[in-house]
């Protein structure tokens, strides 16, 4: 092929290559939520990357949505790359209704697609790994997601990260109380605002309510107040919030279930780890469906990093499809979002320095070397081998630039004594007259001293 | 919402949800593939499932091929999702030339997107798990290939299993020598009839030959014997094959290599595990880039499934990009052919029968079942815990059904002893008295017997 018909080999804006370093990172986390999910009776779940827009968007949704990847299929399907992952289980639900058993724990790990502009760590393509409890609407199903998210961070063990817990419901009593608003459109414009708070401050967030609800700057001045205000625990204080709340029922309920997702949190987690839970009620988020607990986790050394994992509960999860009610709760940790903070934290741990090259000599060594490589892997030693007929010194510098601290030699002489010798590319030191089982035992060894 | 708002919960036609067995079956395919690999070197990559148009299909292919998923993006680019993980990944090496170190052991998995007519056990997404050497043409790294993916495969345990090897070289020079074609075009023709030898027989094979060659029938009939000949070993008759090419060099060079890599798998290999090679010449594989070994894995059980895993060498991988040659070898296994496979075998283990349900009897001793289920989760034990605070025997029929064979009840009292009752849901067997420690051993114990 000539050079004017190559193609230039060049990515979407907004998309990644995963090279070694960050996939072993991804794999890292997806590991890590996967046995503790499992651990904790999780059942994995897997939903296409294509759907009917419908599904994905509601009925009647003719314009596009510019965030949504949305296409005409080859068979005139009007058809959506996913978004989230919450969706298009909700519709899973719909569907399998009749086979599943409630509460359902539910894990689901895969990649979705958002054509927002691209921002260092916020990518066009980006890995969610979901864990919820649906067909239960109590405080325990929101201490269990909590525990478990907790639970995965704290296994990625990357240092000190902070849990902010809000509850939708309080703050929603607040704004009623406070602002008095009477429509609904009013609170939801308040919600939004006050998640913008950790953005834009305090000054922006009131002038965004007031031309919402046209409240007095006073009442939205103490509303920001209690929202904003930290005790010695560092947590909303919410005894000025239920006095704030006076007789709003749903509001002093809540607050009850919060302070005690708080304290059963604290008490499972104890004040070893790294991970801490903090009640933060100007934890609002954005999205439109949550109706009581919310919560987003920070990592404490990245401070203007963001949220690498958030949640909460919802009321009606399929309500687009069916008229089983299915309350539920969940967090999502953002896999790349996550690899990304690693990487931030030079993180991204390699397992360079392990394992053992097997350098061939001669060709009519080649199969015995195989033999020696097929059996180190058999016990469970990271083992290379050969496959260029290079020079044995060009062997070694191969082996050297891959990162392997140890390689052996095969030649006639060591396949007809069987016998080996181990070179220990840092030291420099060479162990001579090996076998197999010898070099399984040294290799063990040495990995527990790497 | 109203009934007659509601969407209905369908899904695209080819596309599946995977259900928890699926999904742990799905992830046991790609466990062992990345446990394989990783001890034998391979580095893990990803690439986006989106890339322009151009990049995927080549220049100037205006024509939307009809099985590939192509659209105009928001931003007016022409993308495609990938149809395999071969071309992005030529993209990714013609991109990171300079950061790579070859030769290049690449393991990468992934879902990729055709839209083709779907059939049963093919469908328009499936994940693929793909191993590949870049930059050595040499008959070591075709060995180290086919080794990874019978020990990948010996590792699922489902069965008996055959890789059928070929090679592209010696069929093209038997096609050349036998039917003095004189244009690639009718060698290529030749080459993608005897892909259908299994689907069509060799008398419709041979029409097609006829058509595409003009070469006489007796002749066309003695190509057809040579490829499908076995000798005792249930291999292709390759002397027989070596004496029909006479003085093709390159033919006869070609039977020397695919010799030496058939014995040394069997070397490896040996008499025991479930997996054979054996040499079929007739496997052609229908892709034009294939220039030496090409393999197609079956299970012998599911003689009608058809292909599991396969791959070869091809010349160069990234041609389309870059004028850096690079010879490489690979092989794929597919993921849903393969979890089709196990599903057909009745293979889908599920881990029920594993594992303890903490029913909670009381509302105050609801933090303390949790911190147990908490603890026995961080000694490796399964553990699910009540979130619905319903009667205590519904808490047990829920267990039940989710085939939890132990069940602990906390309440009151087993709080303030500190000690708990373990049921055993299968023999009604119940052990009093037992401090957590106690569970977690017994629950050892019982998982060994289990």
């Amino acid at each position: 092929m000539g050079k004017s018909d190559k193609v230039e080999a060049k990515r979407l804006k907004g998309f990644q290559d995963y090279q070694p370093d960050q996939m072993r990172a991804r794999y890292r986390v997806m590991d890590a939520v996967r046995q503790i999910a499992h651990l904790a009776g999780f059942q994995p779940v897997g939903t296409p990357a294509l759907e009917y827009a419908e599904i994905l968007l509601g009925k009647g949704s003719e314009e596009t949505d510019k965030q949504v990847y949305r296409f005409i299929d080859g068979g005139e399907r009007d058809v959506a790359l996913r978004f989230d992952l919450t969706v298009p289980f909700a519709r899973y639900v719909a569907e399998h209704f009749g086979e599943m058993v409630f509460p359902f724990k539910r894990m689901q790990i895969g990649d979705v697609w958002r054509a927002e502009k691209p921002q260092k760590g916020r990518f066009r393509e980006f890995g969610q790994c979901d864990l919820d409890i649906i067909g239960a609407d109590s405080q325990a199903a929101d201490g269990e997601i909590l525990l478990c998210i907790h639970r995965i961070l704290e296994a990625l063990d990357f240092g000190p990260f902070t849990i902010s817990v809000g509850n939708r419901v309080v703050l929603s009593g607040l704004i009623r109380v406070l602002l008095q608003t009477k429509e609904p459109e009013g609170e939801v414009q308040t919600l939004i605002a006050i998640d913008k708070l950790a953005k834009i401050g305090a000054g922006e967030v009131s002038k965004l309510i007031a031309a919402a609800t046209g409240a007095p700057l006073s009442r939205i001045a103490t509303l920001l107040e209690l929202t904003m205000s930290k005790n010695e625990m560092g947590d909303t204080d919410l005894s000025a919030v239920a006095k704030a709340l006076g007789d709003d029922i749903q509001g002093i309920q809540a607050i009850a279930r919060l302070e005690k997702t708080l304290a059963s949190h604290r008490q499972l987690i104890g004040q070893e780890g790294p991970g801490r839970i903090v009640c933060d009620l100007s934890i609002a988020r954005g999205l439109a469906y949550y109706t009581g607990i919310v919560f987003e986790t920070t990592v404490d050394s990245l401070p203007g990093f963001g949220s690498i994992s958030s949640g909460g509960r919802y009321n009606d999860l399929a309500s687009r499809f069916t008229d089983h009610e299915l309350p539920g709760v969940g967090g999502s940790i953002g896999l790349d979002r996550l690899v990304a903070a690693l990487m931030e934290l030079d993180q991204l741990k390699s397992p360079k320095g392990r394992g053992v090259f097997v350098a061939v000599a001669t060709e009519d060594a080649r199969c015995f070397g195989m033999r020696l490589a097929d059996r180190l892997r058999s016990h469970g030693v990271m083992c290379d081998v050969d496959v260029t007929s290079s020079k044995v010194g060009k062997q070694f510098r191969h082996a050297d630039r891959l990162g392997y601290p140890l390689v052996v030699v095969v030649g006639t002489s060591e396949m007809e004594k069987n016998q080996f010798s181990l070179k220990n590319m840092v030291t420099g030191q060479e162990t001579k007259d090996l076998d197999a089982d010898d070099i399984v035992n040294m290799i063990g060894q040495h990995l527990v001293f790497d």
